[in-house]
């Protein structure tokens, strides 16, 4: 009876799956001629949120982290599976929970289609499948040396929050307020993604942070990069606490940023621009493709900066 | 660098995908004019296997039970996708698991095209992708008055054997050894499915155990059903325990067979049978489809048996 409950909240009607929750599996009807992309992130409650967080905002962000990777390939969201273990059924969460969820779907046109429910450590496990035309999606091993490095939106701003939120890094309450929604509430450049079909010749959704996501393009193109830290895109709020090493770092190497990073021929900066402004998403132009290996930051005397942290790895990280 | 050791395990060649393992996302080229049967399944130590299972044998399992789910829908498997929490890297583990969960992907022909990996305790949640022609799929919702109710292979082993590993059950251990590796290495009915395209109204695989499953498609399907005790098929060895009452059932809502109990009109029964026999699979018929309502057993002497169990609740069986 339990068990039944937990499926009225995810059961919703299917408009776009011939069928969907409800039978062994979902049923999709592909667009004849075009590919699928698929993506799949678990997310531990103590790892990728904490009990203390809104059952609504967790379900946002659940989604759109998964979305995050389908706008990176440039694919348009098509359908979702969710798998959910939960130490009870609370009626009061799984509703929170959903809204966020569905609301997150509803802006990207995406379905829920299946998925499993079962009694254990608060887990969500999501797939997602677009749609991306044969030859367009933007993948990691396209970049070329000589393409602008582009970055959309700021960058830093949800690593902030977090070393705020965990005492490492003091900021006004006031600020940290600013800050604290693209921790709680990314939202996935999915827009952008697909203006970008086309145009750029690679690109990431920076989930780990610049230069670890960034590192994954140069390594799997074969490629170099330097980049200008001066020209790399904050939000107003994040340029006051510049002073700060751990703010820096937030820039360069913190998380959850879920902003696009993508390379692009010098002779596209039009189209790229054009393509943005379409979505009303604001892109950074921060660097360039170098056909040397290795990553290079320039500081603003023009002077490569020393890294300590490229980026975030799940099992390093306590050890 | 411990979670790029992790992709070394699941990584393989995929020459079924247009991209693997790797970017933001798998690429897939669905085949022109099949629809897409997607089902996601979520496995958690303490509750779906044991910490002293073999790990290769839980890579087999997890795979097999998602594989159940388009056997059961009468899909082609084509691509899986993989995310697992892990307490450590542990390289003995992973390589264990990795043998099971390939050389059943291999036996039918499925591909790990993605997933995710992060630190936790061990989850294991997986979507499969397969297809099928359209209007062909064996959905839940199709059984009608007077169809043949039908299951493969034989029921309750794996409930027996977990009830044995349990002490619910006392059998000797040669009988046991007989019914473990329905437990432990259940074998979906991947070609069973595909050969009940065009013949069976419907399909489920028994997951939750026959009462249960059989119940989800009388409710999708509003229809009723009476099934004969007698006639449904068990292990050899299984005979020799039905004087006891957890025998019985075993038989009857013991979860894990992952058979398939599918409907035929009474017009097809030869044609179910050239079907099973064309892929080597025992299919038994065990009853027929109602127009009333209600699931109704008859003993050996055509009385209705009183039934107490009818399936498995993850959430009420605590309670």
């Amino acid at each position: 009876m339990e068990f039944d409950l937990i499926a009225k909240y995810f059961t919703r009607t299917t408009p776009d799956a011939v069928l969907g929750v409800g039978d062994d599996c979902a049923l999709l009807a592909p667009t004849p001629g075009m590919q699928l992309a698929v993506s799949s992130d678990m997310l531990l409650e103590g790892r990728h949120f904490s009990p203390q967080d809104s059952p609504a905002g967790i379900g946002h962000k659940s989604l759109a982290v998964n979305l995050s990777d389908l706008a990176a390939m440039g694919a348009t969201p098509r359908w979702a599976t969710l798998s959910i273990a939960l130490p009870e059924v609370n009626d009061a969460w799984l509703t929170a929970f959903a809204r966020g969820f569905f609301r997150m779907a509803d802006l990207h046109g995406i379905e829920l289609v299946g998925g499993d429910t079962t009694r254990g450590a608060l887990t969500l496990s999501i797939t997602v499948m677009g749609e991306v035309p044969p030859g367009q999606a933007l993948r990691r091993d396209g970049a070329q040396a000589g393409d602008d490095i582009w970055v959309s939106g700021v960058l830093g701003s949800a690593a902030m929050a977090l070393a705020y939120r965990q005492g490492r890094l003091f900021m006004e309450q006031i600020d940290a307020a600013k800050v604290l929604p693209a921790l709680y509430l990314p939202m996935p450049r999915v827009e952008l993604g697909i203006a970008l079909r086309g145009i750029a010749h690679s690109a990431i959704d920076i989930s780990d942070g610049l230069l670890g996501d960034l590192g994954h393009i140069l390594e799997r193109s074969q490629v170099g990069a330097t980049l200008e830290f001066a020209a790399l895109p904050t939000h107003p709020v994040v340029q006051g606490y510049l002073h700060e090493a751990v703010a820096r770092d937030c820039i360069l190497a913190g998380g959850d940023d879920y902003e696009l990073c993508f390379t692009a021929p010098a002779s596209q900066r039009d189209a790229v621009l054009a393509a943005a402004a379409s979505v009303d998403t604001a892109v950074t132009r921060v660097g360039c493709i170098t056909a040397e290996s290795g990553l290079t930051v320039m500081d603003a005397d023009g002077q490569p900066m020393s890294i300590e942290h490229t980026g975030y790895n799940h099992f390093a990280a306590e050890s």
